[in-house]
Formats: structure tokens, C-alpha cells, sequence
């Protein structure tokens, strides 16, 4: 077998099985590969941000990693952004990018550059195997390193050389480290705290709002009053009737605040001391009461489920009744658009199962209110704040979960960075319903741009305006390959979701605001 | 004046008058000092890469740098592919990018990174002022490095709460070093080879295939008997008629052997020693016959125009009379769409100092040679093989020479990363006539594919295929704001280029292959 042969062996053998692609001359080997071992599922995608993010995505809901192909430094820098996203959302992630033929690199051909450099700032492993006979072991380290402290960003760098040199049958194995389990103190603490009878938050990190873990977080809260949080920005919760209910910090520094008041303490469980998402002259960056107590029971790489057992083992709570949403039916809304019909309309055709994609930004604020007790569903959001997630995410997810329909709320400038995502999910015929939400602006700079203070004046405002010329989000959606129409009232909102959501198959609404 | 303001100040009384940007929070008093500091033009763009490669194109064209504006660690990921190809064209290029504020970073809000560390691999100088008071200062050195070395890319970080503040009147000065010309006996034993009558060839780096420098090398190859060539990856040419002809060294690796072939001495005059594109198992890395002597007259960092006017002093060849190429009226060609007949209707439309932006890949193989002897006009091409940078480098130019029709041949593929220029471009009514050879696939890859010998298996060639959906350009030009049309004859092609060029407005032709 040749490395790339070996490299693709490894990753199947390994668990991983998907890889978002956009190759180039250097990958050629790997790409050639797929037809000579099996098990890989290639999905080309057009642009490098959407494979990272359709890699995050896929992370989420399968729970192990997906894997990328990217063409030297460039193709791995247009993967940058969304791979912030992922590393800030803790998912494992195998990229590989391919590299000149070790050899070649001295001459400096156009496209050499320093790929581990690049890469490094977004990824806790880095390896470049020198041969053939590097690369089983390299990979193999590789999904195991993304395996590790819960989910982290793994990259592989193969030179072109060492994808088509000749070496034996790839044998290395993948060993996981185990997650470590917080010192006792952490939950004897945290369990004195919980019975003190102040008021109370447990904060709840990437993997403790889904599953198990966020049912035995709902029996702690019952046992004890604390209140269940979730930081603005997190990955995948499970919500809807039957789950216990899970607060999110809000975005709006004042809100956040108003949120938190009257908090007297505050448990971390994988997730850090809530800040500000971005700093304000006259704001504070911290958001918790100046007398609220911290306590951190497990940090984010820990076994963070472990640690939640363990505290409800020590609060006795392990089998206590949770309190559970139940469902409430929405009405299916009518008239003209407004940001609470729009919220309606979601709640009122929401299929059960679905995974919502929500990067929504300002349109969006009221969605995750409006759904908390409709049926069972998902909710991923853009955890690092580099917008352009979400088409790819629900790409991803809709590869992960094919049986499940998938519904992606999509501001009309955030879809603009990452909109070749339409493509991947015609071609895969991926059941993806998309909304976006097209007020023609990034309107949350414009309320920030308010917030100076002084009249925003005529060049700054044209600078956050996306009209002139308008965008036709169904015209593009069509020119990819997307069947799409246009809402321009609530009822014809409700009807196209229900079409959209029911056809099994890709497809767009715009909503003009 | 805050920091934001005075940043602006200062880049605009150091030349720096054109900002090519896509800001969010953190960015939003640089927003907001536009309409309170006068003399800066800013250009949104709805992607990161559209910015970074329209600045390129800006440099290339206007001789001076641009400056961009982007939202922390992601937004610049998202330039640095195109910031790899300005990187490669040695043009000058004043990056900036917000940042948390100095005292809310220690928070890791979901937005923060290491942002030295994600631009440093692309750029030649790295600052982040910590207060409003130092901005200024770091903001003249930055255009000072830019200017440097005949053009580099100098990226400031501009943390938020260093934009906000309030600073004294800026008045930092840009000093830029003098080029550094090379030791006389560099050129005394360039005029020794270039006389003694072996087949020599200067290799002209990026600076001396334009303006007064591609004259002194028509009139150095005039007296001697050398060829003039550049490499294949170049910022700008000057071309047609009246100008000495530059043969480019070609992309494949076989034919670029054969155009150097019987080369017995090669002096280098701010170019590398040619190297393919790509290794191959079975091809060499190095393009020159192996008895070929290579000289370097000067490094691209070097005065290479001082060293060129020395070069022809120490031969006599100051005034000698170049060869210049003549008109050659190309016919419009008539009939079914052919790669040659493309190139002659490319030659037979093309207008008077035209700009031609190149990233057409396969189906342009020929324009270069048709176009030799056409009008005067200026080729722009990819200089680093990161594709995707064609559409941004036309918005560029365009913006740097609004008086002069820009074209743009572009391949389909290479049109999918940075599609959103196409928005730019219309609200800016930049004229650029745009083609789109649409063959439905990264042909280059699958030629690579083909060339490893066994059949190319099916799984393969799915990655290779960017058809299924096929995409439609003119309905995506359309919904970003530019009229499009569609040619599936060389007589219709003629006709949409002979409208598009003199409209004075932007706008697209599909050419399907």
C-alpha cells in the first residue's frame, strides 16, 4: 500500500469514516485512495470553511470525529475560521492536509508555507510524518489525540512524497487517554454548597446539556433548587418536552447581567466564569454578581459526567424525580412578519427530532424561548462567534443523522461567508430546511454602532449595510442546486416549513425583513 | 481624537487612503471614525478573502498599499489565503484587525485567539499597540514595513479598548528604507555572461516586468542576444504592443523544461531558481538543464531596478533600441466554443489598457500567446497558487484604475471561494467584465489524476466534479447584483465581451465547456 492508502486504512480502522474534502494536486494520492480501500466516504465540498465547519457539525451529532482534506497552507487557512468554531465547541476533529513532496520544499514553489504554523493556534495536535512508513502511526495518534480530553482538533500534515511511497500494511493502533475525574473535594464542596440553601447555578459545559448527563444535572436541580445554565455559546443541547430545562446566558452584556442577579453562588462544570462577549467602555467584562461564589467542580477536559454522578451521588440525588418541560403547543402564526412570529412559526412546525441550526443573530433572539417545550429536538449554535457556521454545521449534522430532518436558521450575513454549503447539501441530497432571515445588514453592529452614542453617521452605516445591490437568497439558493421560495408573511412561512420540512430533501425560504 | 481615529489619520497622511473591510464589534469605532476623519474610502466586503485579495489587486495596480480592516483571529483566517498570494506578489499591504480589548482577553470570551500567531506565517511585521497612544506610532511602521523591501505585509492589531481611548494628536512619521543595491561585481559578472555568447536568459522578478525596468531588460536583451522570461506566478505584467515581449515560464512541469531547454546561463534578477509548481514521483523538482550556470544579479528585496540600469550601463545598453512587439489584429472568431477560439476572442475584444485578471487554469492555456501581440494591457495572475483569488484581485484593480476596463477570466472552480466579490463589485459599479468557464469540474486535479496511470476510479473522480447540480453563474451573478449572460457560441461570447467591455459597468458571461 502507499501512505495515502495507509493513511485512509488507519482512519477507518480508527472510527473515522467521513471526510469533507476540497483536495488539490498535493492530496491527489488520497483521493485516488478511495477507490482502492473502502470505507471512506468523501464529500467534496467547495470551499475549505465549509468542510471544517461540516466537520464540527458531524461532531456534534456523531459524537467522533469526521475527518478533512485540505490542499497545503491556503486550503488549510480558508478551513480557519470555522475550525475556531470547532475548537471552542471541544468536538474531535481529524484534519489532514496535504503538503509538498518533503524534497520540493526547498525550492520554494509558490505554494510552500509554513502549514504547522498555520494550523497550530486552532489545534491541539500537530504532526507531519517525514515517509510512508510515518504515516499509519501519525494518524493513529492523530484520532487519538482528537479522541482525547473530550474532543480536540487534530491535524495531520502528509507530504506528498509520503502519501505516494510505498510502506507495509498500516497496523497502529488507536489509544484513547482516559478523561481524569476531579479530586473528591471538588464535589464535597460543591455538594455543601448545593445544600446551603443560597441561591444557586449549576453551569454546564459542552457535554452536560445532552444525554445522560443533562438528566442527572435536571435531578440535581430538583433535589436542591439550583438553577441550570448553559453558557451563551455551547455546542448541542437537547431540549424540548421530557428534558429538564436549561437556561442559556443571554448575548446582551445587560441582560446576562439581569440573568444572574441575586446568584450567591455558582458551580462550573466544564465551562468557565461567565464573561462578556466582547468588552464595552461602560460595561463590565465580568457578568456574575461581585458576592457570587465560584466554584469549579471539573474543568472542561475532565470527566465532567463523572464528576456530575459524583455530586449527585453525594447529594443523595441519583435517582430524584426531574423536573420536565412539558409540551406546549405552539399556534401556527399569521399576519405579517415580526421577530415573535418568526419564533412561532419555528415552534409551531418543528418536526420531532429535528436538529436546529440556529445562527440566526439578531432575527433569532426569540427562537430558543418559543421552542423550550415543543417536541424533542436539538439546538447547536456557533460556539467561537466566527460567523458562516451554519450552513456547514447543518451540513454536517444532516450527514450524521440522515434519518433526522434538519432546520437552519440563517442570518442573510452570516450565510454569505460559507454559502457553497448549498451545493454540498444538493449534491448529497441532505435534508436541510434553511431560513434565512435576510434584513439586507449586519444589524447587530448597527444597534452597536447606536450604542455610541453619537448619530452613526452615512459612511459607517453603509459599511454594515448588505443591500444595494439586495441579495436574491433565492436565486442563489436555485443556482446551486436548491429548490427555494420567498415568505413574506407568516402564514406563507408556516406553509413553506411544513413543505420544506416534510420533503425530505434540501431546500430554502427567504425571509425578507 | 481616540485611537481609532487617530489610526486613520495616520494611515491617510502616509498614502493610505483605500480600506477594503468586513468589521464586526470590536472593529466598530474604526467603523464609526470614518465619517469624522475624512480621506479614507472604505469598501465593504462580505468576506474576509474578497478584501485581502482586492488589496493585493489594489497594490498591484496603484504601486501603494491599501489597508484592510477584520474582525479579530477568524476574520483575518479567513484573509490569509489570499493574504499567502499578496504574499507571493511582494506587493505592499497595511492589514488591520480588531482585537478584545487588552484587559477582557484574560476572560477567553468565544472570540479571542492568538492573533500574532494566526497572521504571522503571512506577514513580514506584527504589531499590537496596547493604548491609544501608541497606535499612531505603530501605525507608521507598519506602512514603513509595507513599503519596505519593494512590498511586504504588515498586519497592526488593534485591541478594542486602544481604539476607544483618547489620544493627543497623531504625528508619527513613515520612514521607509532605502533598497539596498548589490555589490558591483554582482553586475560586472552578469554584462561578463551576458557577453560571451552562451544562450543566456535574465528571469525577471515581480517588479521589473512593467514600466522604465522592462524597457532597460528589452534593451539589455537587444544588445546581448538574452531571452526575457518571468516565472509562471507573477503580480503584474505590461504587455502588447510597443512593450518587449516576456516569454512566462510555462505550468507544466514537461513544458516548462522544454522552454528552458539549451539554456546554458540564467541570471536571476529578484527570481528564484525555476522549480516546478508541484513534485512528482517522476518528474524533476528543477526546470534548467543541469549545465545551466545561474547567476543572481539581485534579490527581490534588492533595488533590482538599480541593478538592472547598471547591468545595461556595464554593457552599453542604456540606449539601445528594444525589440518591440507589433500590432497583430486578431479576427473575432465564429462557431462552436474551442480553447483556442476562446483566446482569439479574448484578443479580438480586448480594449486598450485592459486590465486582465487570469485565473482561468486550464481553459486559458492559450491567452497569453493571442493576446502577445494586442493592444496594450496588463496581466494580473495568481501568485501563489491559492485559488480564488481572480474575482478579488478584478475589485482591486478596478477600484486602483477606475478609468481603465478590467476583464477577468475565470475558472468555475476558482470562482466558488470568493464569490461575494461579484457584490462588491456591483455596489462599487466596478468595471470588470467577467468570464466564467464553466467545465463542471477541477479539471487541473483530474488531468493529476489521470497522469497516475491506473484508471481513475469513480469515488475519485466524484471529488473532481463539480457538476451534480451543475452550478448556474449567471443566475448567481444576478442575485449579487451584476447582469450576466450566458455564450455557448464564440459569436455570442464576441458579442457579450464587445457589450460587457464598453458598458463601464460590471458584468458576467457564462461560457459553458
Amino acid at each position: 500500500v502507499n501512505g495515502a492508502e495507509a493513511l485512509i486504512r488507519t482512519l477507518v480502522s480508527g472510527g473515522v469514516d467521513t471526510c469533507f474534502m476540497n483536495p488539490g494536486t498535493s492530496e491527489i494520492h488520497f483521493v485516488a485512495a478511495l477507490d482502492r480501500v473502502s470505507g471512506m466516504r468523501g464529500i467534496p465540498c467547495l470551499f475549505e470553511g465549509v468542510a471544517s465547519g461540516a466537520a464540527d457539525g458531524y461532531a456534534r451529532m456523531a459524537g467522533k470525529p469526521a475527518c478533512t482534506l485540505f490542499h497545503l497552507g491556503p486550503g488549510l487557512s480558508n478551513a480557519l475560521a470555522n475550525l475556531h468554531n470547532a475548537y471552542r465547541a471541544h468536538v474531535p476533529l481529524v484534519n489532514i492536509a496535504g503538503d509538498h513532496a518533503t524534497y520540493h520544499r526547498r525550492f520554494d514553489a509558490p505554494l510552500t508555507s509554513d502549514i504547522e504554523a498555520i494550523v497550530r493556534p486552532y489545534s491541539a495536535f500537530v504532526r507531519t510524518p517525514q515517509n510512508a512508513s510515518e504515516v499509519s502511526q501519525a494518524c493513529a495518534d492523530a484520532i487519538a489525540a482528537a479522541h482525547s480530553g473530550r474532543g480536540q482538533i487534530a491535524t495531520l500534515i502528509l507530504p506528498a512524497d509520503a502519501a505516494w511511497s510505498e510502506t507495509g500494511e498500516p497496523n497502529a493502533p488507536v489509544g484513547v487517554a482516559k478523561l481524569s475525574l476531579p479530586d473528591a473535594s471538588a464535589w464535597d464542596e460543591a455538594a455543601a454548597l448545593l445544600r446551603n440553601g443560597a441561591p444557586t447555578a449549576l453551569l454546564l459545559g459542552p457535554h452536560l446539556i445532552q444525554g445522560e448527563a443533562l438528566v442527572m444535572a435536571g435531578r440535581i436541580a430538583a433535589a436542591t433548587g439550583a438553577k441550570l445554565l448553559a453558557p451563551f455559546a455551547f455546542g448541542r443541547m437537547q431540549r424540548g418536552v421530557g428534558l429538564p430545562a436549561v437556561e442559556r446566558i443571554p448575548y446582551v452584556t445587560a441582560d446576562a447581567i439581569v440573568k444572574l442577579a441575586g446568584l450567591k453562588q455558582i458551580i462550573l462544570i466544564g465551562a468557565g466564569v461567565p464573561a462578556a462577549f466582547f468588552a464595552h467602555p461602560d460595561r463590565p467584562s465580568l457578568l456574575l454578581p461581585q458576592d457570587c461564589k465560584v466554584h469549579e467542580l471539573a474543568r472542561v477536559h475532565d470527566d465532567c459526567e463523572g464528576a456530575l454522578e459524583a455530586l449527585a451521588d453525594a447529594l443523595g440525588a441519583r435517582q430524584t424525580p426531574f423536573a420536565k418541560a412539558s409540551y406546549v403547543k405552539t399556534a401556527a402564526p399569521h399576519g405579517a412578519i415580526t421577530l415573535q412570529g418568526l419564533a412561532e412559526a419555528v415552534a409551531a412546525t418543528l418536526p420531532e427530532q429535528a436538529i436546529v441550526i440556529d445562527e440566526s443573530i439578531t432575527s433569532g433572539r426569540g427562537m430558543m424561548a418559543a421552542t423550550q417545550s415543543a417536541v424533542p429536538h436539538d439546538w447547536l449554535v456557533n460556539t467561537g462567534g466566527s460567523i458562516g457556521i451554519g450552513l456547514p454545521l447543518a451540513v454536517g449534522a444532516a450527514v450524521a443523522c440522515p434519518e433526522r430532518p434538519v432546520l437552519c436558521l440563517e442570518a442573510d450575513g452570516s450565510a454569505l461567508y460559507t454559502l457553497q454549503a448549498l451545493w454540498t447539501a444538493a449534491r448529497e441530497k441532505l435534508r436541510i430546511t434553511t431560513i434565512v432571515f435576510a434584513n439586507r445588514a449586519y444589524a447587530i453592529l448597527k444597534g452597536e454602532l447606536a450604542a455610541l452614542g453619537d448619530n452613526p453617521g452615512p459612511r459607517a452605516l453603509e459599511m454594515l449595510d448588505i443591500g444595494r445591490p439586495d441579495i436574491d437568497f433565492v436565486a442563489l439558493s436555485k443556482a446551486l442546486g436548491i429548490p427555494a421560495t420567498r415568505a413574506t408573511t407568516l402564514d406563507e412561512l408556516v406553509a413553506a416549513l411544513h413543505r420544506g420540512l416534510e420533503s425530505g430533501a434540501p431546500n430554502l425560504i427567504e425571509v425578507p425583513l
